[in-house]
């Protein structure tokens, strides 16, 4: 063992006030996992590669500290001292625990797997501003998952076209349609074009169904700036809901449009797109669990866990529970894996399953996800041997019969027959 | 090989105005290469896992292809037509090529290794306001490689010692010092007041050197909003540089800065951490290439690309030569890795050599990058044995002795001297 230092102290027992890290750590060839632990928790903190003179006896109270060393499994547990950041500034806080770190010669792999934020920093954000219980009151929904639906093709409708698939899975039975991911500002369907007529289209589907019916606009564009103004522009013309690209965006532009939703009031939808990049490979990287927490710290409403069936996978069923967990609890539980996290009266954050469903699947996420979860079908919906209207008949139909208890395959409805003649059931493909 | 399709045209010669994407593609187990080609550039353009009955006959002109397929490599290229996106949104583009497709099933690893931008989408942006040639005009210094310092420790001096660090470099010296990049608006050493007393650091070391000296201030913060006020402020009080953490800070923040430098008219530095969650793994994610050349487009105008030596690694030393090509030619060449880059005119950006380096180093990356680099060193200038006036003399003469054609351990210099013993040559290290 390397000698105990400033950086490396296995006795430590952390402060209340404490950033606690988590990570799975391989050492480079002939370097211990406690040098390589010791090195990144430096190079994380206050320190480099090298001894430096300009070091003060003052700066060493915000040395972060490897308390805990699992030399069997290489997960290391790290502490930071909250005085070394900005609370409010989530870049800060990940420019220390997940900047430099990951390129570092002395690990091979390096994953950060949780994080549990002090009170300080819960406390210094705003957090959900709707939160399960308002979206349910502002869908009027009390308690069944909610049915979502992407508008496909992802990319090339006109906005009329647009418009009337949005109509169709609302008047089908879908609560909430989407834009996908990459459908921001492009000519053939122009945003604030493609707002005001969708929207239209939505009061019509709510006069039809007697239903609420909600429509996220993705808000994604070339500037921040840009961002805020077609955040205003939802709201002006009635909408409630708007969805944005997480990871590509970055922090301050979340922050950013945060700030300004304490006066615009929308629901905000978080798509991951890109997020697989570095949190797929179990390790190396950045675990989904660790971006859902800065998410709901944040202040996200919604966000897009993925999902244990379909077209993507996670690092494993488990990384779609923790990341669950992490969104809907107040208090999320520690384990081998996770270190936990209070979130001080924090609201919670609607878990999105998506990516590849249809209503085959639907049994058995709601059986995983309970009742607080809302079931995303692109394809699942559009791609219904008779369409978008029996498409989303077939969804709404089958929560049905999971809500009433109804055997699926018992359920009177031509539609839902239909799809599950054309994709099955989970419990068939598993 | 899977029936020819809309999204699989082996024959398919690519339009000028294409965007071209090379990847490495590892299908998932029973999967074929050509099928998990099909499935990614599907998924990155209009498709989606299913067939879509909304799909239109005029959507289909938005189709991405596969066009080259190597079996033996894993080797694939695409193309996407240049109206399937908003030119100036690079959050748009990303979200396609980049998006979803890292976390499908269909693979088990896939790697954005490079990207070819057409003429319609570089045309669109800024590009850097300076170049090399601009910031050289700037530092006055017409043609050896400039020497830069961050401030050591990376967090926790207050605002006098954090100047002092910085002054002590200047003089010492050193051309442009930076903060590290978790050093943000941190109580102990608020933003206003740092940059405030380290311009007048500058004013004092540019009086007694004769030299100019640079500072770059690290605007990287909670919001977009006061990234914007803190960029401007350093200009207010008569800074030329900033610095931002590009990776975490995301594209709509940096497109916004862009759009406000044309009116504050600073150096924007680019500081990648956290880059390496994704961009380490060569078989996974997204290359160092791909995101040197975004920040091209975006307009950053220096871009720490990593070394191939010291205490950071990249995906191999070659990436660290593409990434430079990819920042400093007119007409970045193609070989069996990149796909290569024209970029009709706009102006180059400054690569920067960093982390771990001390000037035992020099020598070597001199020779490997010539004259148009930055060489950063912190530990290897704040830890010289005799402090960092002394460790910045030693980088200083080092340089000097390398553009003199000087041996280094022939060259009159205590503190050089001082410094090689410390740390060695790379000659003798490699």
């Amino acid at each position: 063992m390397t000698k105990e230092s400033l950086y490396l102290q296995l006795g430590y027992e952390p402060k209340k006030s404490d950033l606690i890290c988590r990570w799975y750590i391989e050492p480079a060839e002939g370097m211990s996992l406690d040098e390589a632990a010791t090195n990144t928790v430096t190079e994380s903190s206050i320190g480099t590669w090298t001894e430096i003179k300009t070091a003060k006896k003052y700066t060493q109270r915000l040395a972060a500290k490897v308390f805990r060393i699992d030399e069997k499994t290489g997960i290391v547990d790290t502490a930071y001292p909250v005085e070394a950041y900005d609370p409010y500034d989530i870049s800060c806080i990940l420019a220390s625990i997940a900047g430099n770190i990951f390129g570092m010669n002395c690990v091979k792999n390096l994953r950060l797997m949780d994080v549990r934020l002090p009170k300080e920093i819960v406390k210094a954000h705003y957090g959900p501003a709707f939160g399960i219980k308002g979206i349910r009151k502002l869908v009027k929904v009390p308690d069944r998952p909610l049915i979502g639906t992407i508008i496909k093709p992802k990319m090339g409708l006109n906005t009329k076209d647009h418009a009337q698939v949005a109509y169709d899975s609302w008047v089908g039975g879908v609560d909430i349609v989407k834009d996908d991911e990459n459908l921001t500002g492009q000519k053939f369907n122009p945003f604030y074009k493609r707002v005001k007529e969708t929207l239209k289209k939505r009061d019509r589907a709510e006069r039809k169904t007697g239903e609420r019916k909600m429509y996220m606009a993705n808000v994604t564009a070339a500037t921040t700036d840009e961002i805020i103004k077609r955040a205003g522009y939802v709201h002006e013309q009635g909408g409630e809901y708007i969805m944005i690209d997480v990871c590509i965006v970055g922090w301050p532009t979340l922050q950013t449009l945060r700030e300004h939703n304490e006066d615009i009031g929308l629901v905000l939808h978080a798509h991951r797109a890109m997020h697989a990049a570095y949190t797929r490979n179990e390790k190396h990287g950045i675990s989904m669990l660790v971006l859902s927490k800065f998410l709901r710290l944040c202040g996200l409403d919604q966000l897009h866990i993925g999902s244990m069936v379909g077209k993507m996978i996670d690092a494993g069923p488990q990384s779609v529970l923790r990341s669950r967990d992490a969104l809907v609890c107040e208090d999320v539980p520690a384990d081998d894996f996770a270190v936990g996290q209070k979130w001080y009266g924090k609201k919670s954050v609607f878990p999105v399953a998506s990516g590849g469903l249809h209503p085959g699947h639907l049994p058995y996420l709601a059986k995983a996800f309970g009742n607080d979860v809302i079931i995303q079908m692109g394809g699942g919906i559009h791609g219904h041997p008779k369409g978008t209207v029996a498409g989303a008949k077939a969804a709404r139909d089958m929560l049905d019969a999971v809500v009433g208890g109804v055997p699926p395959r018992k359920y009177k409805s031509k539609e839902l027959q239909q799809a599950i003649k054309a994709w099955g059931m989970t419990e068939d493909l598993m």
